[in-house]
């Protein structure tokens, strides 16, 4: 037969709950890395473009608009899987970036303002892997 | 000198802007595997209960309290390290996570209901290494 990617969602918009502006938060992760790149909103449209075309697509509060991510820096962040957790109120999205760069301030990550960090011993796993790898 | 912990905060409640129900939502990951365990919301309470005792603490919406993850399940989650992203309005979390279950339902996290999810070659590193390592 014909290898086709299935985009035919296992949920619909329905399925899952708005808060309180009609919206769902969404987590972008990166699909390798699994560094946690930024979080934003859907509302019915934006999840539905998201799956139609691939590519994350958010409402914007700021702006009150649909959002294509990376239409105008190109820092597009092309589609992995979409999971919803137990209750249905919430998107993990694992996303492959673009550019690897996720935040309008041209950082990787959206996350960079340190609340806290208590000292441990470094154990993200790609970065262990990598170093292994040169040593095999 | 003695070595401590140092636990004072670098960003205050008062620098994070709140969503119209006066929480900021606070995405919980695996500070080792890098998995996203859940989302949850913190209110001022919580956010300096966290600090304080270095547990995640959460406001529950469905129960509109105080919420220390894992008072009564046990899986409790030690915080490693708090970030706010770029515009203030989202911390990433990352946590020790107790028992290596986060979610209500048992699952290790929260997100489980497949929405989409295209084909890809598995990368997670933990997952190659942990694979390279038996080689090696």
């Amino acid at each position: 037969g014909i290898k086709m990617d299935n985009f035919e969602p296992k949920l619909a918009w329905s399925d899952l709950k708005v808060n309180a502006d009609g919206l769902v938060p969404v987590i972008a992760q990166d699909y390798q890395t699994g560094e946690v790149l930024m979080l934003a909103y859907m509302n019915e449209e934006a999840f539905n473009t998201t799956i139609r075309i691939g590519k994350m697509t958010y409402y914007s509060r700021s702006r009150q608009e649909l959002w294509i991510k990376g239409l105008t820096s190109g820092h597009t962040q092309y589609v992995k899987s979409l999971t919803a957790d137990c209750d249905y109120d919430t998107i993990l999205a694992k996303v492959s970036q673009v550019g690897g760069i996720a935040c309008h301030t041209g950082a990787p990550s959206c996350f960079f303002n340190e609340i806290i960090k208590k000292e441990y011993t470094e154990r993200n796993p790609l970065k262990v892997f990598e170093s292994v790898y040169q040593v095999i």
